[in-house]
């Protein structure tokens, strides 16, 4: 494997206003390349931080250094003259280029005309030709996209390359110019994520430590925890491509916390069932308002199994239209395993459907008693001749972190009411 | 000004899998303060790594050098282990939140006790030990919403700040120990953001063209357009703070685009708007399969208003729940003008509320027909004797995209009906 280090220079990606979204656009293309990123920077347009960092990075010997931004017409755009000035390389004019410069320009020069003065022709001649500059001895990449030339040129073991900042010019730019060229692709991704959902990442380290610690030679293991589950990224070390046994070792480890793997999503698997296994779908959720649903809706596909859902917000929409008695809501309250059972049986016989799931909770940060912590939800299931209902109390006091994780356990809770059945 | 670096630590920020957002948020939160991020690195989970960079950034003497990442419980987080060798100081344990800790997993660990061995309890237990572990000297940091101790010390001229990576913690954590604690906060803001939707960019700029360019020496404007509206961003270039008076002219000129100012978004603002005013409001949508469900109850209090709502997703749902009669859906479509008409009006009935709201439409990608387009949809609204529907067809082939905005141009309706009213 060779290495690469990114560079971004911008005051604006360092004041908290603009993302930069270069560094991590080259980070992907990378990962399918045999350069692999082990660091990447933001500095400010200042020569003094631009050269000081790279004198450090050169000394950390990267196959490939590649800068981002800074060359620009206007003052604020110094890359181009500071690395002249730290390889005490002049800038010279690549003529070709210029020369198509100034034809993509001449209908607006000719327009300006009309209404500039001399001097502020001139002024835009020259900020034409200060983007037709590289260092000498550098090789040109054409700017098709914008003006400013870009450049790559070797100085003792690194290919030093030099970007745009304007994403569309750099994306542009590295993939005609860099990759395959210069960078050689993979020929295989030998890397995989596995996605589990309701075991901690401590649990799930353990089920697999003996396994990790067995391979350690040949696999890196990362655990990648989320709020709504654990991702796990198994890359080979040596290179070679993954063993499809070895992954299915992981898998049964892992048991029926596995849902799916790569850029799969809970919901994604849990559409694909519905549709695969032709179950209709409806839903009556409260605390949740309406995300369980948008998650269930959120592939094209879903009319085939979503029927419809309540938003049974108040008590009155709960009594009224989902038929929860009201001796129910008052002795046994809005948030309790009865009103979950009558909800999810409710409104499957509502709307005629296979499946009915309910989700009655309370998200906070108000709505608890000394009885009903914040974070308690009941979620119940009515499919065929299951019906049951699981309490949750998930020890998080924010509102939104709360709603996704209710409505993902309620994903979680279809996928294996469909998976067992199987 | 003081400065800051941040330094992301994780291989899996540097492999193009997962986008580092924690150092964006904090220069965001660090452009309110008096602290100047002036770099930003991310290197990988690799104790040579991490000491190479540590030892430089230290001789750049920042003020604030905030890590991310790295602390949770697995065998690749290796922060602490790190810095504690490099500073050479021992790991502690913080007794009191690892007592805190313990009681937080007691029911978990009560559960695995029935299926699992004794080591692996053990294993268990010293996985939370760890999570408790800070270096010696240095100061903790309570983690609410995980488990990673945070912590805070000096080091030279430097203050460290040890964070974790999952980015609500990381969020928690810094507003919570760090921002005003430790960083003062400016004490002007000379910047503003106007928040705008329902109007293009360009037509934008022609609105405000002579007033920016009537005061180009004292303001700096930037348009900053997203799918569902255009943000505008005033800032002082002569660092005096801003001028009520020209907000207020501004705010004039753009008229009933602007909805709110900085941190306010669509629903926050129709939220407080139906508290203020106590109208209840019920909502039956087709395409947006709940999404303008969940954003109305994003907020605590919204159960002030939402009384509830129908996901009404298939022809049935309509027919049967909302009364579209058949002819209607068999004649002028699911996705008419008159569906929507009659969907607001008997949603509204239905949940006897003050507003009825409804939408239907086509998010795609399929779905479309040549007479309705893909991106076409309706919307209604009845309330008092209003009842009104609005027809938009939005270009953009993209499902997701497409409810959004869907989505949000409702609660804009909202908004309006309610705002032109006062």
């Amino acid at each position: 494997m060779m290495s690469a280090c990114i560079i971004a220079i911008g005051d604006e990606l360092l004041n908290g206003f603009t993302l930069d979204t270069n560094t991590q656009w080259l980070k992907e293309e990378l990962s399918k390349s045999n350069a692999n990123v082990t660091k990447s920077i933001i500095i400010p347009d200042d020569e003094i931080f631009i050269s000081h960092e790279l004198k450090k990075t050169l000394d950390e010997d990267y196959d490939f250094i590649i800068f981002s931004g800074g060359l620009g017409p206007t003052h604020d755009d110094i890359t181009k003259k500071t690395l002249s000035n730290f390889f005490r390389l002049p800038l010279v004019s690549d003529q070709e280029y210029l020369k198509n410069l100034r034809k993509r320009f001449k209908n607006h020069i000719k327009d300006s005309k009309k209404t500039t003065k001399v001097k502020e022709l001139n002024k835009l001649d020259s900020m034409i030709e200060s983007q037709s500059l590289i260092l000498d001895s550098f090789n040109p990449m054409e700017n098709k996209l914008g003006t400013a030339l870009g450049m790559i040129g070797k100085f003792n073991n690194s290919q030093i390359i030099v970007l745009p900042g304007v994403p569309k010019e750099l994306k542009q730019m590295f993939k005609d110019n860099i990759m395959s060229d210069f960078i050689p692709l993979k020929s295989s991704i030998p890397m995989i994520t596995l996605k589990t959902t309701g075991i901690t990442e401590s649990k799930l380290y353990i089920l697999l430590e003996n396994f990790i610690f067995k391979n350690k030679q040949k696999l890196k293991f990362s655990f990648l925890p989320h709020f709504t589950g654990v991702n796990i990224r198994i890359s080979t070390l040596d290179d070679s491509s993954l063993n499809d046994v070895i992954i299915q070792e992981v898998k049964e480890k892992i048991g029926t916390y596995y849902y799916g793997k790569n850029n799969e999503s809970l919901n994604s698997i849990v559409s694909s069932l519905l549709i695969k296994k032709k179950i209709t779908i409806s839903i009556a959720e409260s605390c949740t308002g309406g995300l369980l649903s948008k998650k269930l809706t959120d592939f094209s596909g879903s009319s085939k199994y979503l029927i419809g859902s309540i938003v049974a917000y108040s008590n009155n929409v709960k009594n009224e239209i989902l038929k929860v008695p009201d001796d129910i809501l008052i002795n046994k309250g809005a948030v309790s395993a009865e009103t979950a059972l009558i909800m999810s049986d409710n409104v499957m016989k509502l709307f005629n459907t296979d499946m009915g799931i309910s989700i009655t909770g309370i998200s906070g940060p108000s709505g608890e008693s000394s009885e009903k912590p914040l974070g308690l939800y009941y979620i119940s299931i009515k499919y065929g001749d299951d019906h049951f209902f699981k309490k949750f109390i998930f020890n998080i006091n924010e509102r939104e972190v709360h709603r996704e994780v209710a409505s993902n356990t309620a994903l979680n809770l279809i996928r294996l009411t469909l998976d067992i059945q199987e």
